[in-house]
């Protein structure tokens, strides 16, 4: 899986370059496994057991579907991002405050996130090999009794080797055009060891399920 | 998957049924998965943590394999188990304290089970529908900082629908003449769920791979 720079500058500049094929794309509702089941999944998690005028953080925020879709239902959240492209994007539709974050930033400096909030929202956005760091600053920025919620990749739903590693997400169900993005794929041992190295529990693990096929879609962590 | 009992009777009955075969065939290491990697794996993670002179209680002990191995490296094991047979099997070896008794008994009366326990090991040994009685009885055996450890098949490593469920084990790959046993199939957030239901938080898990084909094996839970 050869990528000109490190993955982790890919992974920063694939999401610039994929910013207006993606937010089309999300806008669109063209990606399969979303509109099955893992949009609605996670913002049912967020609603569970978030109290009467919660507020959100969203990092991870992209071009701010899931921040509009809780505007409905009356939660606040706040969107990062490290896309400046996505960040624009988000800002122009509006229904949240988004900000352009760095996650290196912010792991060193955890009140740039604001807070205090009641959940942290990682939704498919934890893809670079260090996750620790931003769940560390994730936590901090979190009100007592505060949750970090999870989604990623399931692995019944993901061929490949059962090892923690960098791997290439081409797009193809989803359009033509897109840069291709490296990700790091985790066990679900790394995951738990994951989310205790960053001084979190793992309090619940949802797998939402395509409805006809009954195939685990994601990974849905709970921590607090 | 019928059997002309329930599956909890047809559970027992296939035990005591089995006995003579299951103990001639992990007394002979016929057993791949076990040989390959999950057997190292328990013993290593019983080691973990375990104070000086700890002491392990080996919940479905069967025919006592576990508590030898952990007896070579000085650990002192109480195992328990609801096959009559079995637990004859594993007092005329010795090398540990064996006790037949029933789950059912176990679950709502735990002082049944001894202690205080620095670990309680479930070796492939959660087979019921209802697991959290039993988990919850060796909790409340446990003394402070106590660990309860669970092995069990891996989501990778079986095939089938991906629900909680009873299955049935043919013993195919170990030999012949066994009875059919059935067993309850839990998914990952299952697992999650019934060890939280019982009071406990997950702590680790570990992953057994084979080292040839890289395949995991089993899942095994910590939990505290």
């Amino acid at each position: 899986m050869p990528f000109s720079s490190s993955p982790q500058a890919a992974l920063r500049a694939s999401w610039e370059a994929n910013a207006p094929l993606w937010t089309e794309a999300v806008r669109e509702g063209r990606i399969p496994s979303r509109k099955a089941a893992t949009d609605a999944a996670i913002v049912e998690a967020v609603l569970d057991g978030l109290p009467m005028g919660g507020q959100v953080l969203d990092v991870g925020c992209g071009e701010g579907w899931l921040a509009r879709a809780l505007h409905q239902l009356g939660v606040r959240v706040h969107g990062i991002d490290g896309s400046a492209a996505l960040i624009g994007s988000a800002q122009n539709e509006g229904y949240g405050t988004f900000e352009l974050n760095d996650y290196a930033l912010v792991a060193v400096a955890s009140e740039r996130l604001g807070g205090p909030y009641d959940a942290a929202v990682f939704n498919f956005a934890l893809l670079d090999d260090d996750a620790v760091s931003i769940l560390r600053a994730a936590r901090e920025s979190l009100d007592i009794g505060g949750r970090v919620l999870i989604q990623t990749v399931h692995p019944l739903s993901t061929g490949g080797p059962y090892t923690d590693g960098w791997r290439r997400e081409s797009f193809s169900d989803i359009g033509e055009g897109f840069t291709p993005m490296p990700w790091y794929f985790r066990t679900l041992s790394s995951w738990i060891r994951t989310i205790r190295s960053a001084g979190l529990t793992v309090t619940d693990l949802r797998e939402p399920t395509h409805s006809e096929t009954g195939e685990p879609l994601s990974l849905l962590w709970t921590a607090e």
